[in-house]
Parts: structure tokens; C-alpha cells; sequence
């Protein structure tokens, strides 16, 4: 087994973002050095208590939680009650947390994680909008030569959720991605052309109920509302659950393919805003930086989530 | 065999336009009412020339030939002579025209031919940029109500040729594009998805060798130049010839499967302008007017031009 | 005196409009071809209404009015009833119209009156949208050359009305606006910045009145409405009467001076789509085409309406 | 004598950012808090030895320096050689600096002074583009209710310089100029309308130069180079010397006559990009926290900057 590969977690939970949290802390692969928030599924603080209550769930112990960014870059707000509730995380129900947050704004924490590691060590792994990373870049640039890759959840090469072409990550910050995207680092793009495979089907369910654990029980719990957001609103048989895919992939790469191309971000768009454009005509040039996710093997996929929350095993809420 | 379908090909000849007229000419199911030509592939002059070396080739007689607009609504005029040449139909020997021009402006015989037609007799297949369509509309709004339908090459859901989401006849002229797909008459999408199927392999070029006519060997001609074109500037290994589709759509439906789906133009974006945007994620409305092709039964239409060259037979170009 | 101008007026009445029309019909040096209309302040058919009304009320035979575009070339309609109330031209009654509306439409007519008179004798004085000259101008590209100017009232290079830094007449039809600053014939923009100062004044509304016949007094009750309509809506004291300023520069440009400038039409701006952008930080190249209007003589301008009014003299609308 | 006011002074020196930097320091108004440099007229680097050695020339102790952003937020780097020369600062000779740039970045400076002083206290005047003031509101958007207001040297309502309606400012970082102006602070614009009132005429820089000391000859000999530019390039015949009107505005806001306008920051443009748009055609609402500067007294303004060369006296550089 080699070292572990060291992350910092930037998301919003968010259902989806609750699993890759469990699945990075569960897996052996990964040391999570931190786990940072950002306005998107819900309000920064909303997402950031979120990040907090799953953390207090998985046991996670001696891992910064810090907040950031509060808005878009350029835009207005969004965010997607639809999808996730009105807390950010609705179905189950929400221990106290046992987690203090750190007092450290997450870009400042982002970037002196990054600068106190020697380079090549630390992967970023965003699952929400990309405005902590674009923000901790302009601030501190330095920090693109030391980042091993960028492998975010977010756009997509031939689908779109938050519009026709434009996925919900990537269209609430165009800009910031554009900046995330335009800088020189590895960028891997787990994109919805892959989360789209990532169903947790009934079979999948029953597997994460079997663990029989609290971790798996709150699991279970966020499937169902995710399920039943997903039918509604989207006409989904099973949901999607995006963000582990791109912790699974900093896990083990083969579980996710993955193609060369250059990727823009749209900013002008009227009908295509914030669409990843990925130019598949050709071959990728030599010093292309970006790829994109084309291929999810589920079941394995699966088995890592499956397996997270096992080594996890039962957390004692009251200790 | 039902009546014949009453067209308008206005096109830009180009390679695929010449086989797109040979394949209307020659076919049962379809009468030619008019071949209109607009700039695109080359300059007005040139593929206004090279419409009426095609008809002298197909022996066609009797169907006018009106030359249409010379450059684009909005935009500067763009051609294409990495794929189809200096004259816009390199490869075979041209032999002098014996079609005489018709005087009207194409967009005049649009408009006249439809008004002087009963609804819903005359469907139009453009094959080129849709300046003319475009100008045509706005002129006589009552053309939208009388056409049955609008069977046009161009545009593409997931695929790009002039940029990397946008193809060459739509980008040119976005303007006049988004006129065409948001007036209420059916607009049958036939894009590159589709088109890209349309491949003439080694095994297509020898059917239409064995001819053995003169028509078979101007096509077999066309699409020797046709395949290295495309094999030096975009890498296909055989050439997908894209205008013939839009016609065999119209001669059999069951030839081309489309899907019902709103499609939109988009006009402002840096990287996604003229891209036909299709909004694939949930089924389409009732009233959606719009549909997009998907698959290609290859060898079906390849039986189609094959019979039509031979129906074609030899044209004695000394009569 | 020189001979008269040759002009077509494609208007919009449209309060102004209607001024514009009269102004035209009453001065000796000016020889009107045509008058056609656009949709505009109005839908298509109420200001076509309006114009043939006020073409009666002039006492105005022999001129064929046709009735041109319905909607703009790329965008939506867009109408102006808060500035000329519902029937686009609302105040004064108006008596039945005596003249028949041309057959042709505006976009033919004004093609065959440019083709069949000599080159440099026919000036074009749109005071609406320019949906029908550029409509014209890509059917027929061969009136650029035969046309003497186009002297247009749009636009503006430092006011706008329609938004902080557009105005009506383009930002309702900016594609349109752009083709037609773009052609190489010569262009007066007769924009805001001038007509601004063409305020109806109580003196000036007096001095209208004093001519004392019916199509003075048609004026007048024109400009009350008017008067109130600006002061309601834009909190003007004198309402800025815009359109008869083009056709006082075609009969006299030393009434309104005029600067070189190359002017361009934004098409893309959020905040600016439709401004007309005119570079004036440096004198104007040798080759530029369009000038913009700058200073009007508020008096000798007013000087004309009233002799136009004066010439025209009472009109039986009974015979 | 009221209490001086506390600036900080973010600046791209520059010819006039040199002069705002003596005019902010030498006058007994102003209290200067920090100079933070950002990329514009030149590289970051260049920008920063530029008021390093302003600085020095003007004697200035115990005020941080500090460095900022080497870049946009999302454009690509634009400076301006042809305006200011190779160093940013061509024309006089540079003496070496003797002052130590902070190690702190721009940004968290600003937000550290911000959030140290009580709220109302620290004025902002930037004098470049606006990517450093975005980013810290940006990372912390409570120095928005903490800033007495915003003086910015950039934009114009009616003016441009780095395309014809916009500023260099402003355009280099359209987004940033977003940010700083949606943002709930008064902003004052003191821009191209205003500052191309305030040129360096020959009388001027006669007054400057009697003023005799080492200090005042460097500034003549900015003027000089400055001079030369403007008249080479723009075809002044004696140059705006734009940035110290923010600073006089600070010190007597008499001396700037403005005019409170709603002010946005064109985004999208094709030739409108990075204008200030201003909606000047009704009165302002109250809440309306934007202004614009309209009318120098140009007398005062320069009697301001000949005051501040006075108070500096001779500065011994060799100490
Ligand atoms: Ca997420
Ligand atoms: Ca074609
Ligand atoms: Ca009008
Ligand atoms: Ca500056």
C-alpha cells in the first residue's frame, strides 16, 4: 500500500458532499489534512454546520473544519433547495456537533496548508463552487507549482444539470472556475458526464444499510431525500451522488477513466453559461493540464463508500 | 409509393451539397422544386457556379437555379477552404454549366414558390448557412404557416466542427440560425451527431465506383478529395458527408431517428457562439417544435444515393 | 433654391414622427418618394395606421406609403406605449384615412425606388427602428452605392432614453442598426444629444399654434400629449421632439451641426446593448462614414416646422 | 483644522499615482496609513520599485509598503509602456530606494488596517486597477461597513481612454471594478471626466518647478515625459494628471464638484467592456452610494499639490 494521499476538502455539504467527506476519512488512501466550506448548496453557514455535523458522525478528530467564502466572485447567490432542503442537508436527523471551527478563513488555511507542505504533496479536492480556490490563487499564487492536482467535482463535457449545457458547481462561479481551470496545475474534471453513473440504486442502499453502523444509518437516510429530490426534480431513477467520485479517484484513478482535453469555462454565454467546454475534436496537446471523467467503474465505486463506512465502524455521539 | 415531397435544397456546393442534389434529383420521393444557393463553403459567385455544374452533371432540367444572399446577416463572411477547396468543390473536372441562372434572388423564389404553393406542401432543406431562410422569413412571415417543414444540415447537440461545440453552417451566421429555429414551423435538426455517421468508408466509394456512370464517378471524385481533406485537417479516417442526410431524412424518416428537443442558438458566448444548444434533460414539451437527429441507419442511406445515381443514369453533357 | 432632395421617410409615427412627415411634405427642398413604415413605437400595423392618418391630415398624394417590418431582425418586440400612448400616436382625434395603403412592402419598394433612380439622388431618413434598410440592404446590397445618405435619428454618443446609454429607435433593433452603420454609404447619426435640444417650448407650441390651421392644430394637440408624456415619464419641462431634426438636416445641414466620427453598435453589452459607441478621442479617419449630430439652431430648426405648416395651409378633409 | 483623514493609498506608480503619493503625503489632511501596490501601468514589480522609490524621494517613514496583486482577477495582464514608459515611471532619473517593502500582502494589509481602526475611520483611495481592494472584500467582507468611503481614480461617464468609453482602470479589471462598486460603500469616482480637467499646463509646471527643491524637480520631470506621452499618443497638449484628484477629493471636497449617479461596470461589451455606466437621466434614489466627479477646480487642485511639494521641502536622500 503506498503513503496516503494528502487532501484538503472544499465543499458544501449537501448530501453527496456528506459521502466523499465519510469516504475520504474512512479510506486508508487518504489523509485528510482539512476540510473546507463554501457558499452553494446552501448558505456558507448553513453547509459549514453541515460540514461540522458530518464531521461529528464519522468521528473525524484533529482535522481543521474551516469556513469560507460567504458569495460568487462576480454573481449574485445561488443555491439549490431544490436538490439539497433548506438546511442543505434534509432527511436525517442532525446530531449536535462535537467540532469546533477553526478560526482561520479557509483560503488563508488553504493556502498555508499548500505553502507549508513541501511541493507535489497536498491534492485539492473541491466539490462545491470553486470560489475558495480562485480566491486562495489570486492571493497567493504560488501555490498552483505546489499543488499536486486539482481534482474537483463540477461541470461536465456533454451534460448539464443547472442548465441546458451548464452544470450547478461550475454556473454559480463561472468566473472562479474559469480562474481554477486557467492556471497551470493538473486540473481533473469529475465531471456529471461521470457522476451520472455514480447511481446509488436500491442494491447500492441495501449494501450501505447492511454496514448497520450510525455513519451508514445517516447514509441510508440522506439517500432517500436525495432519491426522492432527484425523482422530483429531475426525473432520476436513482440519484447521483457526484462528489465522492472525485475522492474515489484520488483513492485509485482506474476506477475512474479519465481523457486529455483543454477545457474553457463559458463567461458570456446567454444560453451556456458556466458550460465546461471541452474540445474533443483532436488529441490533447502535449502540455495540456486538464482532463475529463468519461467512465465510472460503479461497482467498485461502491465498494470503496461501502468499505469507508466500515472501517469507520460505529461513532459514540456522546463521548 | 406515396406522392413525391416538394422541396427547396438551398445549399452552398461543397461536396456533400453536390451529393445531397444528386440524391434529391435522382430520387422518386422527392421533387425538386427550386436548388437556392447562399454563401458558405466559398464565396456566392463560386458556389452558386458550382450548384449549377452539379444540375449540368445530374442532367437536371426544368427546376430554376437563383442565386441567394452573398454574405451573412450580422456577421463577417467566413468560408471554408480547408475542406472543400478553392473552388468550394476541388477534386473532379468541372465541365461547363448549361443551366442558366434564374434572375430572382433566391429569397424572392423562397417566398414566391411557398406563397403560390398550398400549406404544408413545400418543406425546405437547407444545407448551408441560413442566411436566406433567415431573410426570407422576416420578409414574408406568412411562409412560416405554409411550410410543412424545416429539414436543415447543421448545428450539432454534443459535437462541433468550427469550434468546439459549434458547426461551420450555424456558426457563419448564428443570427439567421436563431431566426430559423424560433419561428413555430417543425425544424428537424440534422447535425453533425448525426452526420458524423454518414461516413463514405472505402466499401461506400466502391458502390458508387460500380455505377459506372458519370454522375457516380463526379461523386466517387468529390469524395477522394472529400477524404483527404478531412484526414489531413479534422482526422477522420473516411469523410462524413453531411448535406444528403437532411434530404434522405425527407425521402424516408425511418432512415434518420430523431428526438424531440427544444434547441436554441446561442449568439453572445466567447467559446460556445453559434452553438445549437438542445435541452436533452428532461423529455420536451408538448408544443416543442424542434427535433434533433441521433442515429443514422448507414446503410440504408447509402442504398438511397447508390439508387439515385443509378437512376440517374448517364447524362450526356454534349447534348 | 437647389433641387429638391429625393427622400424616403421610414418612420415610426409616432408624435415626432408625424412632425417629421409634415416637415417633409411642407418644405420645398425636400421631394418625397415614399413614406414607409416599421414597427416600433407601436406594433406594425397601428403606426402604419398613424402614418397613412397623418398623410391625409397633410393633404399628402401621390406618394405611395407601404408598410414594411412587423418585428425586429433578431430580437423580440419591443413597443413604446408609455411614451406614445396606446395607438402609438394618442392626443389629437383623427379623421379617417383618405390615402390606400401601397400593396408592395416597404422592404421592396424601397429597393425598386433606389434602383430605378440614379445613383447619389435618393437620402434615406429612417426616424424608426432600422429593420427595413437592413432588411434592404442584405436583399439588394447594391443600393449602398446608389444611395446619396442615410440621415437617421437613433442613437446617441452620450445620452441614452431607452436605457442609461441607449436609445429607443436602435436598442430596440440593434442588429439591424449595426448592419446598417456598418455599410460603406455615408450616415448621419441625428442621435439624442441633439434632438434633445429640439424641445417644443411653450413658445414654440404657441408659435404652431398661430398658423392656425388644422394641421397646426394637429401639432399642437400632438405636443400636448407629448409635453405631458416626458414630463411624466423622463421629467423633461419641454418634450424633445427627435425625428423632424433628420429631415431639417436633409433640407439645411447648416441647422444642425454635425461631427465626423466612426460610430459602432454594441450588440453584446448588459449594460450597454444597443448603445451606439462613437470614438471621439481623435479626429476621424480619413475614410470614416458616419457623423454624428452635435448642436442644433433651436430657432432656425423651429423656423422650419412652422413655414412646412405654413406652406401646407389648410387641408380639406371632407373632399 | 479638522482631524486629518486616514488613507490608504493604493496606487500603480505611474506619473500621477507619484504625484498622488506627494500630494497624500506632504499634505497635513491626510493621514497616510499604507501605500499597496497593484499590477497596471506596469508589472507588479515595477510598480512596486516605482513607489518605493516615491517614497523615498518624498522622505516618507514609518508608512508599510506593501505589495499586491501581480495579475487580474480574470483578464490577462494589460499595462500601459506606451503612457508611462518601460519602468512604469520613465523620465527622471530613479534614485536608489531606502525603504523596505512589508512582507505583508496588499490585500491582508488593508483588510488588517481596516479591521483594526474603528469603523468610519480609513478612507480608501485607489488609484489603479481595483483587484487588490476586490480580493479583500472579497476575503473579508466586513471591512465594507468598517471604510468611510471609497475614492477611486478610474472610469468616466462620457469619457474613455483605453477604448472609447472606457478607462484604463477600470477596463484592465472589468471585474474587480464590479465588485468594488456593487459593494454597499460610498464610492466616489473621480474619473476620466474630471481628471482630463486636470491638466499639468505649462504655468503649472512652472509653479511646480519654482518650488525648487529635489522633490519638485522629480515631479517636473515626470510632467515632462508625461507631457511628451500624452501629446505622442492621445494628442493632449498638456497631460491629465488623473490620480491625485482622488486625493485632493479627500482633502477638500470642494475642490471636485460630483453628482450622485447609480454606476455599473459594463461586463460582457465587445466595445463596451469595462465601461462605468452611469444613469445620469433622473435624479439619483436615496440610497443610491455612488457618485461621480464632474467639475476641478483647477486652481485649488493645483495650488494643493504645489502646497504639499512646499511642506516636503528638500528631502536629504543620502541620509
Ligand atoms: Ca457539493
Ligand atoms: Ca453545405
Ligand atoms: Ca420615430
Ligand atoms: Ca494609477
Amino acid at each position: 500500500m503506498s503513503t496516503p494521499r494528502k487532501i484538503i476538502l472544499d465543499c458544501d455539504p449537501g448530501h453527496d458532499d456528506a459521502v466523499a467527506i465519510l469516504l475520504a476519512h474512512g479510506n486508508p488512501q487518504i489523509e485528510l489534512l482539512a476540510v473546507t466550506t463554501v457558499v452553494g448548496n446552501q448558505t456558507l453557514e448553513k453547509v459549514t454546520d453541515n460540514a461540522l455535523v458530518v464531521g461529528t458522525i464519522a468521528g473525524i478528530t484533529g482535522v481543521p473544519f474551516a469556513a469560507g467564502c460567504a458569495r460568487p466572485l462576480v454573481r449574485e447567490i445561488e443555491n439549490a433547495p431544490e436538490v439539497h432542503g433548506e438546511s442543505g442537508m434534509d432527511g436525517p436527523a442532525q446530531p449536535a456537533s462535537r467540532i469546533v471551527l477553526d478560526e482561520r478563513h479557509a483560503v488563508d488555511l488553504i493556502i498555508e496548508l499548500i505553502m507549508s507542505h513541501e511541493p507535489g504533496e497536498i491534492t485539492l479536492v473541491p466539490t462545491g463552487a470553486l470560489t475558495n480556490i480562485a480566491l486562495a490563487v489570486r492571493r497567493e499564487p504560488r501555490i498552483v507549482e505546489r499543488v499536486r492536482e486539482v481534482v474537483l467535482m463540477g461541470g461536465g463535457y456533454h451534460t448539464g444539470n443547472w442548465s441546458a449545457v451548464a452544470e450547478f458547481n461550475i454556473k454559480i462561479d463561472p468566473e472562479a472556475a474559469h480562474i481554477v481551470f486557467n492556471e497551470k496545475w493538473p486540473v481533473v474534471m469529475v465531471g456529471l458526464d461521470l457522476t451520472h453513473q455514480a447511481l446509488a440504486t436500491k442494491e447500492v442502499v441495501q449494501r450501505i444499510e447492511k454496514v448497520g453502523t450510525g455513519p451508514a444509518k445517516f447514509v441510508r437516510e440522506l439517500m432517500d431525500f436525495f432519491a426522492q429530490a432527484y425523482l422530483d426534480h429531475q426525473g432520476f431513477d436513482a440519484p447521483p451522488v457526484h462528489d465522492p467520485c472525485a475522492v474515489a479517484y484520488v483513492i485509485d484513478p482506474t476506477v475512474v477513466r479519465t481523457l486529455r482535453a483543454p477545457v474553457s469555462v463559458e463567461l458570456r454565454g446567454e444560453l451556456t453559461l458556466g458550460m465546461t467546454v471541452a474540445d474533443l475534436r483532436a488529441p490533447a496537446a502535449e502540455d495540456c493540464h486538464t482532463s475529463v471523467a468519461v467512465d465510472l467503474d460503479h461497482e467498485r465505486f461502491w465498494d470503496l463508500v461501502v468499505d469507508s463506512l466500515e472501517r469507520i465502524g460505529e461513532v459514540d455521539l456522546t463521548a
